[in-house]
């Protein structure tokens, strides 16, 4: 069962799972599917067109939203319908803090972690466990790598490594607290030559985040920091 | 007829043209005129006092707003009623995106798009056709160009030039994407001489543009980039 | 009396003092205790719980914030509750313009203006009179100094000494502005002193200041700008 306050709008073509906590003031359009034990609200908007300067009136009636489970979506959060690819995406375990900008055809990965006022540009990935710190801004098309972080206020104009710490007119260097939080201790070296030194790792479980990773970098055409 | 949404909240002294769409949870106070074919909302709040730390209490039930015809108006943001002047005004085939805030006394031209998480300091004018790219803030009084940008997460401190490129710790540059994009590739190089060389136009449309600007520029008493 | 409107959502544990005015859409969950002649909205959310990483779904139950007299807290600004400290505390007097972030244990003293898209982390302290520009972000921990100013834009990673200006990538220097404005204009050169040679003041007003800053900065265990 969702326990969906009474001041919410549950538009049509919105799917929720079980379990579901819905806030005051919230309003989600469809085609929406949502998965279970989410929280969301209050004041959150879901479902409105993607911000497109090149069609800002596109029918997105069809363009659909998908949200996974245990995701937690704070106050003044909006996340928009794809304009381009066939969806937004959100994945599992993930907290949206006040006040982010979730746009079209953004890709946000499994424990996510993004704080309030930062704003993604279209067709943003955020990969797994990636943490992006207050009113940080992501450039279009860019991918932030799994378990890095990026800086408070950062203006993000390239991709970001995996492990990676992205911080304004430093060096890359590499993200220990997540390293240590998500438990990757014993590849520590392996992942420090990899940020560092652009030695590619030996572990298969290191391995596989660096292909995922360099597969959505290739394909981004973005630079790298 | 205009389409309004049941919790939309329309106060007195508001004044709707034709054919606007009003989207939940919106709340807008009067005196505020508003043109046709407007998008609105939701959670959208027009009509609250400016924010004037001197007087922070003024009272506002006078002071206007005036809002023109095709104007996107996003989730979260927010239109402030004038302290000092006469109006806080927008023009026409504005796009503001989510969580935008337009403040006292604000002049928005035709075909500006302010992107999510910027704000502007009150008297801000942003003129024809300006883009301002994710989170960025300008300070009080200034003249952003037209057909200008400024970058993501940039703090404006001084005015921009019209058809210039705003980008912290770099020389201004010419908005090409703008010149394209607006049609005036004809006058190419009296713009990339007018923006790096200070060299005064020939062309009537740009002349034109250039002495509106230096108008505003002169009345703001703010320094140029 | 209180004047709330129809549609704002005023939980148990919620207790107002007299005279506030709550405008629509507004969210207030409890245990939350707010004092006299407050503003507050429209579609302002206060009392969700503390955006706390290592526990986001904490039992916040009985984690409480106190609101004082007569602050003005405007559209799409969210107060939160605490995760480690006893309370989330707001002073007398204070500005929170729109879309301000107050997160899980934060101090905000009297006279505090905090302007459009700041976002704070936990467990900060502002200060009597601080001033944060536009779309600034302060990092967890932090203490802005009383009657100091942090720039537009700005990323604070240290603590801010009263009466200082914070500008990126320049040397800290006096508030002019706010020494004015809050009449310490007898204490000039002792200010002055203070903030750029770092030579204790010797009047009793300057020392309690500076002693009460030095106490939170002692605690916080932040470095100092």
């Amino acid at each position: 069962m969702n326990n969906i306050h009474p001041t919410a709008i549950i538009g049509p073509k919105v799917l929720l799972g079980d379990n579901n906590t819905i806030y005051p003031n919230t309003v989600i359009y469809g085609p929406t599917r949502i998965g279970d034990d989410n929280v969301i609200g209050p004041n959150v908007v879901i479902g409105t067109p993607g911000q497109d300067t090149r069609n800002p009136r596109y029918d997105s009636s069809e363009c659909q939203i998908v949200i996974g489970n245990r995701n937690i979506i704070r106050e003044f959060t909006a996340i928009q319908k794809p304009c381009y690819e066939s969806l937004t995406i959100l994945g599992n375990d993930i907290f949206l803090m006040q006040s982010v900008h979730i746009p079209h055809d953004a890709q946000i990965s499994d424990k996510v972690v993004i704080t309030p006022m930062c704003a993604l540009a279209g067709i943003t990935k955020i990969l797994e466990g990636a943490n992006l710190a207050l009113g940080c801004t992501i450039t279009q098309h860019s991918v932030i790598g799994h378990y890095s972080i990026v800086a408070m206020g950062a203006a993000v104009m390239k991709n970001v490594k995996p492990f990676s710490r992205f911080i304004p007119n430093r060096k890359i260097s590499v993200n220990e607290y997540a390293i240590k939080k998500f438990g990757f201790q014993e590849y520590f070296d392996e992942i420090y030559n990899y940020v560092m030194n652009d030695i590619s790792p030996k572990s298969n479980i290191i391995v596989d985040i660096i292909n995922e990773f360099n597969e959505k970098h290739a394909k981004s055409g973005m630079p790298l920091y």
